[in-house]
């Protein structure tokens, strides 16, 4: 692949913007990359890892004659981050993000971007439960989709060159209205998350159930869901701040349904049961045919048979 | 490994089943297996597998002359059984399950045994989420926990013996009472379960968002809910039916935790988020220590870096 970047600045070394990295130099995206992140331990796993040509202590010197500017933080960071950058970019240069919320990302950063700066907020479906510059991994994006919400008037030329960009890194690339990317990520992320959460907070704090029964026994399904209830507190506590409307209407939706759920439990109403397990199949297997799961016999932890 | 039990008889042939006769031939721990399945289609499909030494059409000719009897069907099937095999059970014969409920089964099936047969109730905690004769594999207990509920006044020997036998299938063995046991199950696996299958529901219903975007964007989280909300719906019918109590009690909790949690994204306390979400991670870590989940980064879905 040749280089579509000759200057890309990555603001915040964790697990998405690391893994940004390895996945530039996998395919030779860029012709050199520098990092910024806040805490010095962090700049010097940077530097020993060494998937960063260059790693700064600010932002500013971070973003100095970047083409592309790759704001890697909690949704909650964002509006200041880019208050502080936007004196220091280049004319023409692009600006992105991957926040899991896009509407409070445009609302935030949006007022503080120059005249001739392209902002192209952007969102990666892709993640895992570990965090921090160690976690990243080259392959994270490959066949994985991410979403770009360009702002009414955006540069044609400018949302394609980042298009080409998240491609070559792997991805699979779809446009879409902000308010429509937070309701979508609502259901598919948000409450999978707070859901986890919450069952994770429940088991801990039981006082007939011990916390080595709950882990002992985890192997029943509960340890499906401890998966994404180890993801990073901060990143996730900004998305439920900034995605507030949409997360309280998904919300109020799965309460409704567990509240028709717990009235078939209690009146014995086996068919009402029979009838919802019984359609939630069909849906696994979609996502399986869609290449977004592993077919593989509990996620593969099991060797399969044969 | 040398044989434990000479006759091993197991009703129904599903994925736990098909798993303990692959298990039985991996370790050489059965003399001769006969197999008993309803529907003509899997019988059929088992005597084309092989796992069997013999396949029955009815209970009766399956039980004949067993040394131990493995009940490995749904809970609700469970006393019906017992009361139709009662009159064919060989005298000093073991009789158990691997229903996910205990009490209702003691319930159900306690008052047919016979005299002189040993009724030791069990609960493998191993699944995956498919289901049927072909699903089954001989590593599927391996590692994993299998809890004996005995009754008071349970014969040590046949308990001792229960015990060797799913030892030598790969299980860890734990003896406890039938009520913490369910106890114990509703928070480690019925909730979870009741849950995933709930909020797949919730996102298929929804009308703003398409179900092929809920398919194509669950990456973010939805997908791992999935996984378990493909488990057999007629197993997990009986097992809301069957664990009323105790599934009603943690569900309550659940409920109740969630409703904080609703509450401080309405007003935006992100401390309140934030706490949550740090604590929890410590319980992923204590699985995987315990052996009951890969550390593998998503579950070994993705290829790790290095």
């Amino acid at each position: 692949m040749s280089v579509i970047f000759e200057r890309v600045a990555l603001i915040g070394l964790g697990l998405i913007g690391s893994s940004l990295a390895h996945a530039m130099r996998r395919g030779n995206i860029a012709g050199h990359v520098s990092g910024h992140a806040r805490s010095e331990a962090t700049r010097a796993t940077v530097t020993r890892l060494g998937f960063c040509h260059s790693v700064h202590a600010t932002m500013e010197e971070a973003v100095r004659d970047a083409d592309l500017v790759m704001l890697c933080l909690p949704v909650g960071a964002l509006g200041p981050a880019m208050a502080q950058i936007a004196p220091h970019l280049k004319k023409g240069a692009i600006v992105s993000d991957v926040g899991s919320v896009k509407s409070a990302v445009i609302r935030d950063c949006g007022p503080h971007v120059p005249d001739g700066v392209h902002f192209i907020p952007g969102h990666p479906i892709a993640g895992t439960e570990h965090s921090g510059p160690e976690a990243g991994f080259a392959e994270l994006f490959d066949g994985r989709w991410c979403i770009l919400t360009p702002l009414s008037g955006a540069d044609h030329v400018a949302v394609e060159k980042l298009s080409a960009f998240w491609r070559a890194c792997g991805s699979r690339l779809e446009v879409m209205e902000p308010r429509h990317h937070d309701l979508v990520l609502a259901i598919t992320s948000h409450l999978p998350h707070l859901i986890a959460y919450n069952i994770v907070g429940t088991a801990a704090d039981l006082e007939e159930v011990t916390q080595s029964e709950v882990i002992k026994y985890s192997a029943g399904g509960f340890r499906d869901f401890t998966r994404i209830a180890a993801s990073d507190p901060v990143m996730w506590r900004d998305v439920f701040l900034n995605n507030r409307e949409a997360v309280l209407e998904m919300l109020q939706r799965f309460t409704e349904d567990l509240t028709a759920l717990q009235r078939a439990i209690r009146w014995g109403d086996g068919d009402a049961l029979f009838n919802l397990f019984a359609r939630t199949r069909a849906i696994r297997r979609s996502i399986i045919e869609a290449g977004q799961d592993v077919a593989a016999t509990n996620f593969g932890r099991n060797p399969e048979k044969k």
